[in-house]
């Protein structure tokens, strides 16, 4: 089956961008800057304001403004993909408006996550309602699925509805459902249409390009960029399995930690700044036998940050 | 035990006030102020942007310019307490600062309710930083207890731990676990030290109030306020476990149906408004036939709303 995705100019693996802290807690738009430009260097895409972004434990207006910073600063607004989804409709037309009028590439869009239970017929209208509020024919979103932080389950069948009703603007979707059975539905169901399904983790990246998705969005792009990206741009060649298992032992240390705080730890390390250690609450950061345990578990397998 | 709860110009029983939205889906502050003294007539104080508010559905701004109209309008500030908790630091002191400016008598607020499984050092950093951000002694803060829906439990030891660190600013509960033993629980182990506790649910109001709580802040407020109110003032006397019959009987016909849209069926038809309808994505008004159901089985009752 040939598939033939909705024209983006979005790489293939996108990073979830960790987010540096001031001492008071506001987002430090410049180290993000510079955390964005090695990213790029490595071949990977921003996706600003995610779950590991720790995005909503920053108001609209620091995102918002963070942005601005980014664009102004220099960052190609090409290969980025930031989180503008609220559980206000208002809150996300406005974050949505403001990351098109900067001509971000697209958005991803986590649904309503304040009230549980909700049907399908209410996240459509919500959607909907977002995408109708802004009627801006530029509009690319990538629906976030995240039911392990959400509690809310995306249907195939909303899914496709989107898909239908809105089709050059429901362009994809970012699954960390971490659930392969729904990502391959996914992808069966909505790839043929030109749906963009990138995986929510590296663990499943071979999976899902060899099953017709797009790549992935993952935690540890953040901190393993590169060979994520070389993985993603040679995954027909005879070595892919091998370098998905090299990936997965990386993830792996990785997983063992609270993910945030143990990939703040390794930038601090590797890039000598302790400022990076920093998380907003409700998130704590790794103690100090904790930090102790992963830097040496990651000497071990000679981890290194080029660049950084 | 004589207990001596903290001195607070807020009643026994709230309302969280149910919102009325414009057609474009902004809340509409003269039909919400209109309400509100109507709820002000019948007894009940005002937690305007709770759960039943749609809270979450409206951006900061939103509520913010809603409760400047508010107390503009000439409500009393004495007997309001706004929510004002957020995913993050800095949109909730914001909302704060601005309930404080407007001489709130309390605040009401959710915790960090993205992330799941964090650790009670996390919420007790994140309600630390904002009490110590705003640094006004004024402030009186009831912690939001809600986790059929943030999905995050609030236990007793990070309840005392606050209350032991802030013991001027940390007054009070809204608990709307559901769990009769966890409320109980926080009375005995906080009332002590003048913790004020609000039943979220009026179910739970005669048990609140014997066990030495303050009375509840309860969705059905919102349509049955005068006998909820009259039960709180009135609950050592004889009849005071048939009246509590009364309000379950009630409470249990609206308990069938989604609460919010549920209520406002009620109050679109009792004030003659259908304007009232309108609930925002991603929750979904009553279709026609629930509607029809639920005004036949109140007025089976001689339900009524007057003066609405």
């Amino acid at each position: 089956m040939t598939i033939t995705l909705h024209p983006s100019t979005l790489p293939a693996v996108l990073a979830p961008v960790i987010t540096p802290f001031n001492e008071d807690g506001s987002p430090d738009a410049k180290r993000l800057l510079k955390q964005c430009q090695w990213l790029e260097k490595n071949g990977a895409g921003q996706a600003i304001f995610g779950t590991n972004s720790e995005a909503n434990s920053m108001s609209a207006i620091q995102k918002m403004s963070t942005l601005s910073a980014l664009v102004e600063g220099g960052l190609d607004p090409a290969h980025l993909m930031p989180g503008t989804g609220a559980t206000s409709i208002d809150a996300t037309v406005s974050m949505t408006r403001h990351a098109l009028k900067y001509k971000c590439a697209g958005v991803i869009m986590l649904p309503p996550f304040y009230y549980k239970d909700v049907s399908d017929d209410g996240l459509f209208a919500y959607f909907s309602e977002v995408i109708q509020k802004i009627g801006d024919p530029s509009l690319q979103i990538y629906i976030y699925n995240i039911p392990p932080v959400t509690k809310i389950n995306l249907s195939l069948s909303l899914l496709e509805r989107l898909v239908k009703s809105y089709p050059s603007t429901v362009v994809g979707i970012k699954d960390s459902s971490g659930n392969w059975s729904y990502t391959e539905s996914v992808i069966k169901l909505l790839a043929p249409s030109g749906f963009r399904v990138y995986a929510g983790n590296e663990n499943f990246l071979l999976r899902t390009l060899r099953a017709g998705g797009v790549g992935c969005i993952s935690a540890t792009v953040n901190v393993n960029p590169k060979a994520i990206v070389h993985l993603a741009d040679h995954w027909r060649e005879a070595d892919a399995d091998q370098r998905q298992i090299d990936l997965d032992q990386i993830r792996a240390i990785f997983d063992q930690y609270q993910m945030i705080a143990g990939m703040k730890t390794a930038v601090a390390h590797y890039g000598n700044n302790p400022e990076w250690l920093r998380v907003r609450p409700p998130l704590m950061q790794l103690s100090g036998d904790q930090q102790a345990k992963l830097i040496s578990e990651l000497e071990k397998i000679n981890f290194s940050m080029p660049g950084l």
